[in-house]
């Protein structure tokens, strides 16, 4: 096959088009309108043969999340994960994270509470650790009861890979305004992210401020 | 097609039967080794050929438990879920789901931490959506806030989806000494429940009790 | 829970609401507007919450279709697949299925030919068969190798699960002008058959002729 | 996170290490046993934990296969595909892929008759294709129709990517004895190719040539 990727194509931008070309043979770049790298892909985009954007992928190692986003996120069942497990890491000393509506509080009262709650929580974790090991059991059951007590705003660490069909999938359903803030954050960042990867296969999303303040990213490709 | 179910198959069961036969279209049950439901399903187990329990499904509307162990089943990409929502539902109330390690300790004490873990996190909830809602945020981000401090043992409720194979590879992984305690529990009751749907499909896992007196369930297939 | 479905409500159409009003431990029907299983369903499609649609799944034994059907179909990664093996199953006397375009010809020449190809391809199948099995090739070995004659156009038989969620997409891409003629008029007659298992569930798509005179099903929800 | 991947790690095994290590926070390979990237996949490996593996993945450009082995190759649904079509591209030049058994009979007959089968579909294919458009039907449903007598033998090319959990899964069940001849010769290949990329991750398999004759691969972890 005489194709030969552009010099200014990324390489996960390339490998969509060289997919959706094995699909037509179509090495020699028949068409005009879809000669270029960038062409291509918006056409790909605005026909909805996705599938051929799913050959390139992108890994994040993902930390200062707290555990109700990840519980969102592992929801994606055409990513995949690997979580800081908490029964088996000591979470005696892990950290909050602070819900956005909450960090953005002029009045600091109700950011107080939740640090209360926290640092009360860590407390109790090791207090609990620390009686059930006394009593006999091992340190992983130990952990894995004592957790129950830590707080959804626990700090949590995670690679997550997906695929570039995953990954517009993901930043569509959740940079958009329905979203939760702070899971919104995270994928207006992978957003940014794959803009720099592939920004071809991204072209079609911009990331803008709605009049109510909120950032969110859409897509103006109409076929999903 | 002249094959007709025996009428001590359960539905659940024959369609797996069925689809094995499609595959090979030995509607007149040609081996007598395999010419009843049972002994036809055990050989689709021991040859791997898995795929035909795909057909079936059950559901199960599972409460009382935490959101430790829905942070796990969800992992399982092959399930289908829907999940109580803490961003929309007013969690005050919420109540605490004990770990079976507290559960069983005959001291107390960390069994009261818990709880009192619990009891004061729900406090500080109720406070955070009052000061959130009183500064102008809407109840869904007040409450998308709140949860932060509420515990990993918080009891939520789920509609859990799974086609047999599916139900398999989560008895296989969950039943196991290895598996945390709570989702344990909930994957042995899993396997009662569809050992009364589909008992062929699943006559392959036996429950017992090991010597260190956890309660396990396995299979004696040796292809996975 | 103290919801009960309504008389009217087909199984299928009831999980999905029931599993909608999980999320929102809404079973008191609090809002008007989507009080009958119907309206709540429309709610379910028009806010793209799909998922509560992966509860219910509807299985069916197609048959009477060609491989170059089942080769597009089996790529809908979220559907389950039982089919005819003709590694397995004696294709001597396989039926040929002749494509729609072919059918519909008044002239009759190229359907003669397609005829043409598919006797004379059944009948050096069966020679290669008896040349390989002669040489003391095992017969699933030779069936194996003997299949690469059979056109495209043989008959095959499969089994075939989705959820709904899945069968919607199924349809979405497969009843539309840009689909296959063969699998479209398969995607119409699942359609049919999903509109009576859950009429609700598939209230948005209609099935109309284009001006072409092409007959397709199309959705009138935005999201997808 | 102060681990530093070795340099004789190749990138894929670096990733599985990585993501290993973030589930247990081990940056500093705490255990000796483990310190090695081919030890710590190994018990990777041995222990089942084979998520970690799906963070790494490999595309490969197929051709010279019929589509036999492609209809069987799409069943796995964690790998992703970009076929040629053969609604969009003219077939009249196709090649034939001859299996195996026939490849290799010393008897050159069987062999002739498949040949005489693809030559006589092709040239059939092109008087259908002419006969159609002569009758004012479309070039792709004039290709769509006639592809009809096309046989499975007809050479395709395909773009398959997966990640190496995935890759693994293909292996073990398409580079046993119990595979269809063609599809092993491609397991193989991917599985040498593979060990190239990721040796460690690959570590378990071993290729061998059975008493029969038959060339193999099988891995030695229990843990499927």
């Amino acid at each position: 096959m005489p194709w030969i990727p552009n010099a200014t194509d990324t390489d996960g931008d390339s490998l969509g088009e060289f997919a959706g070309r094995a699909c037509y043979q179509s090495w020699s770049r028949p068409n005009p309108a879809t000669a270029t790298n960038e062409t291509y892909l918006r056409h790909i985009l605005d026909v909805g043969h996705h599938s051929v954007l799913e050959h390139s992928s992108a890994t994040f190692y993902v930390d200062g999340v707290s555990r109700s986003l990840t519980h969102e996120l592992v929801r994606h069942r055409h990513l995949s994960f690997s979580q800081l497990s908490q029964r088996y890491v000591d979470e005696s000393l892990a950290e909050f994270v602070m819900p956005p509506a909450l960090a953005d509080m002029p009045d600091r009262n109700p950011r107080l509470n939740a640090r209360d709650v926290h640092l009360g929580a860590r407390e109790q974790y090791r207090h609990i650790v620390t009686a059930l090991t006394d009593a006999g059991v091992s340190r992983k059951q130990a952990r894995e009861a004592a957790r129950s007590v830590l707080p959804n705003g626990t700090e949590t660490k995670i690679v997550v890979t997906g695929n570039y069909r995953a990954w517009r999938h993901f930043i569509t359903l959740r940079a958009s305004a329905a979203a939760d803030a702070e899971i919104r954050a995270l994928a207006l960042e992978i957003l940014r992210q794959c803009k720099i990867l592939a920004p071809n296969t991204f072209q079609d999303f911009t990331e803008y401020t709605r009049e109510d303040g909120v950032v969110v990213a859409s897509s103006n490709v109409t076929t999903a």
